[in-house]
């Protein structure tokens, strides 16, 4: 499994990938998933990988030649379209190799960057190779393991979520994630790129003894602890309610 | 889908199920999920089922009549047994009967309640009639739509957790199913069982208009917005980090 989380915000695009793959629980690795496709003076663009490592890897290793296609793409809509091609023909691949033991054997991905100087953009790239764009609604997408991370991203992440926030709460999603998850894990990558083209974009690795997030996790913790003490207790509950009422509910 | 939740608690038992099915988005009714399999001087026990409504419908109704099985059996464990067994059955019948449409036809259940004085038990009844039962390392049992609600259940609930509260994080945990999956719905459906079986147990429906449930949800959002902008926030991200440092991180 995996978990990889973009946000294309006001401020700008945060991606996040675990490096956590696995072939049953007893056969366990870090694989980065996190990749950089084309790096260039008016350019950088990033995918994070969930599904098949070999068809992942096999649909990206294009892309690594220093003269690769995505040098030449004029915007983020071509190379979303050159790389749900590359997708779409490593996965038949990997799926005529694999169909006889019947595997699921096919990759997806997050592609985010920018060509010239316009705002970042964010796409999910189906197995099949086509895609969508993340738009002003939902300012985040996901694949893999999704839905641990999720409710935190649905009531903190909106359009105008400032990126020091953005990235606290797309750790604490993947806290979630990995708490509940066996097969998702640190160490995680992780870029982030201002909305500024002038601002430099950064890239990070929170190793599985990063002190901040051993910090985050536990102090997550405590403050959901509190945050569920201070909640009133439903009227029903109440210890000071009369037992005739109490006997009233009981049919 | 469905989400169906039970805690097994020191201070007692809590069940609760949502009441939403659906035969694709366009085709969706409510159903209590739910029930009360026995009650009698001695004994209250109760099933939440997962899946597939003609499979648990079936598996359930001979334990509808006034002198069904269920009340004469002697154990929680007993009664596990002889529900696992109808849904072996009722899952076999769906199953023969709808194979040539390759769809999934099978149920499973949570069962909760207690025989006797002794203090209540909670099992999970896989699809094939076997079953597990929730022990005390692991206080809670789900079935159904169970991510998205999980985070705040391996963060809050602990075998010691009071009734009142464990009531409050288990509308929570609804919560955060219910916002990110259209097929978890309100009305939901709720037992709790105290462990001191001279103490009456609760049932009682949420509806989808519950101001209890509406305020909780709206203060929770609230309170997870607050406590993530209380974490600090990453060094890397820092608007007052030098920018040698952050030109340094940027490889």
């Amino acid at each position: 499994m995996t978990y990889c989380l973009g946000m294309l915000l006001d401020e700008g695009l945060v991606m996040v990938a675990d490096t956590r793959t696995n072939a049953g629980v007893d056969n366990v690795s870090s694989y980065r998933k996190l990749h950089c496709l084309a790096e260039g003076p008016d350019r950088e663009i990033f995918a994070a990988t969930s599904g098949n490592l070999s068809a992942s890897q096999t649909a990206l290793e294009r892309f690594a030649e220093r003269d690769g296609p995505l040098l030449r793409a004029d915007s983020m809509f071509a190379a979303a379209g050159l790389v749900g091609e590359a997708l779409r023909e490593a996965n038949r691949a990997v799926i005529e190799a694999m169909a006889p033991a019947t595997m699921k054997g096919t990759s997806c991905l997050l592609l985010g960057g920018r060509v010239g100087n316009g705002p970042p953009r964010l796409f999910q790239i189906y197995q099949e190779g086509n895609f969508i764009e993340c738009k002003r609604d939902a300012p985040f997408l996901q694949i893999g393991e999704t839905k641990y991370g999720r409710p935190i991203l649905d009531r903190v992440i909106r359009r105008s979520t400032p990126l020091p926030a953005a990235v606290k709460t797309a750790l604490l999603s993947f806290d979630s994630a990995m708490r509940s998850n066996l097969s998702v894990a640190r160490p995680l990558d992780l870029v982030v790129m201002p909305a500024d083209a002038a601002e430099p974009s950064q890239r990070r690795r929170i190793e599985a003894d990063d002190a901040y997030f051993d910090a985050l996790s536990a102090r997550w913790s405590q403050a959901l602890n509190e945050a569920t003490l201070a909640m009133p207790d439903p009227d029903f509950m109440r210890p000071d309610r009369p037992a005739r009422i109490v006997a009233q509910l009981h049919r």
